[in-house]
């Protein structure tokens, strides 16, 4: 039995996970992607093993990928893109360009989940020199040489000796605009710290941090792991600036523990870029009409405070990094959550 | 219709919102809870306002109470709690006692929201006095103080001149074998500082800790302001001992940032003590029968960790701090999608 329609924009784990929970509850769902296959960032940057538990994120997001788009109720349209919304809770009509061709689907409620893109470290932080430097990379290039299992000197193509890690490029810096912490950063560069060492058990691997934010379980199963059995040095210090020395880089800052100057030579640098909304997110915000935060992410919660998925629009629900920095499970659990709403909609348009 | 019956226990913000939405879903909920009333935690322990957006507590846990109970699919138990279940996925049936009387009720699917407690500071931590000294006391105490605006010493009724939190109190302790990180103590102390510096705008008020762990919006929300508007103090510190002196209280510690011993005198010491599991999530754990971790809490994730609801058992979900560490947010996320797990396993006992 249907209930009836369920429209997802985005194939990434957050619209994976919404489309599996609606389609278990009996909806129908169209599944509305941009990128020619599902999968989303972990797919599109190369993830090479999820935080904190080390899985295989191929296989981790495989399995979800399978589980939404093999059941027999989500239709799944790649190379498409939501281009304009009419109606109402209960009664959307929503238009639908692929490729030459336009459709118009008809839903009763609409999950946005169309996620974050990585910092871009060009934008204004040039002094970190990202664009300049070969040996300045992101951690999502990271990413992509861990799961190749190449993780050298992209100047020379020789392993490093020294591996630097800092934290909150892009986050919690009022002069570009990111005053939010992007939450999932401390734990990616520790899970990647570890993940260096293994692969190079003869490097140095150093995170420059102002706090780690290892909340919850991070705190047990990659701090402490990362300090005691893979022996990752964490600097709490600031970095003004990355500047070249001789074939390698020098960093310079303060460390704020030993409240002193610090210059530290490094072979490679990793620049732990924050989240931000992506372009998706911000172009389906504003065909959908939905209220953004300052940042561009889509303002979710509403006044009551307690349904973080509801946007400023009845019948229209947000999953994932879409409405703000989100790790895996946060990602998991709101895409549910916003599966329930949805559902609940197209059963009682008008909610109580 | 009805698809069925998903048994809730407890009625706090997890097992309410579960509540809601599996009844919106098209389920039967009973929803069990050993209290004489629903509210959970925020209700027991008298919270003042909500982190991290100042929102009154008994104002939104009542609007969520009341849109599940006041659902027509929605029962509540009261003084009530389950002690023991048979069957399987589709078809458990649940003992519970209530009072002198005990019956059987059937369900399809059930929800462990038991929740946590809060960490007792007597237990292995004398040093900080909790039990010893009046005016140390714990956030949750201060909770209550600040809904009824009367924050003051104990000892003599007064307003304190000088406060201070102390960070990580029953976390990230290997000591007491608490190696996670509690995750909201950080963002609960912050906003308590900045409500007594809105009750006592004279009195100062320092924050001693280790990371301010101020995830996602929390940073800009709650930790800039309080800072900058409130002047609230944070002190990178480890706090050793609390001693009396004269009729105050002596914090002695380390100073991490300015790298020196640290001794200052307050009038109030407020102990920002971390989660542990409940007793009932406890006891529920081995009623049901599921695994849980070495803390206690109720092991989710399983083994493919795209399942965060998930529990050992089939047909059986966790929703909330019974699994983790959990801020409101989170609560409704994962009872949300354990209330879609819960009601996808009525529809389709053996999952996909």
């Amino acid at each position: 039995m249907s209930e009836g329609t369920v429209l997802i924009i985005g194939a990434g784990p957050a619209g994976l996970e919404a489309a599996r929970t609606a389609a278990q509850l009996g909806a129908n769902v169209v599944l509305v992607e941009k990128r020619d296959r599902v999968g989303g960032t972990p797919d599109e940057s190369n993830y090479a093993k999820l935080t904190h538990h080390f899985r295989d994120a191929d296989e981790a997001i495989g399995e979800l990928a399978e589980a939404a788009t093999s059941h027999p109720h989500v239709q799944v349209l790649t190379n498409s893109q939501v281009v304009s919304v009419a109606g109402e809770a209960g009664d959307f009509r929503v238009g639908i360009q692929n490729g030459a061709g336009a459709k118009t689907v008809h839903a009763g409620a609409i999950i946005v989940a169309t996620g974050f893109q990585h910092f871009d470290p060009g934008r204004e932080t040039q002094y970190y020199n990202y664009y300049s430097f070969s040996d300045v990379i992101t951690i999502a290039d990271m990413e992509g040489m861990l799961k190749a299992h190449q993780v050298v000197r992209p100047s020379n193509g020789q392993p490093p000796e020294r591996v630097a890690f800092i934290q909150c490029v892009g986050s919690r810096d009022r002069q570009i605009g990111n005053e939010y912490c992007s939450k999932v950063c401390c734990g990616i560069a520790s899970k990647q710290a570890i993940e260096v060492k293994q692969q190079l058990p003869n490097s140095r691997v150093f995170i420059f941090y102002i706090d780690m934010r290892m909340y919850g379980y991070w705190e047990n199963e990659l701090y402490w792991p990362a300090q005691e059995q893979h022996h990752v040095n964490y600097v709490k210090g600031l970095v003004s600036e990355i500047l070249a020395k001789d074939d390698r880089l020098l960093i310079r800052g303060e460390d704020t523990t030993m409240g002193r100057p610090m210059e530290v030579v490094m072979d490679l640098v990793v620049l732990s870029v924050g989240m931000e909304p992506s372009q998706g997110t911000r172009q389906v915000a504003e065909i959908l009409g939905l209220e953004q935060n300052k940042y561009g992410y889509i303002q979710a919660g509403g006044p009551t405070h307690i349904d973080p998925v509801a946007t400023s629009r009845p019948g229209i629900f947000v999953a994932g990094a879409a409405a703000r920095p989100s790790d895996l499970d946060d990602t998991f659990a709101t895409a549910g959550l916003a599966a329930a709403r949805a559902v609940a909609t197209l059963r009682q348009p008008v909610m109580a």
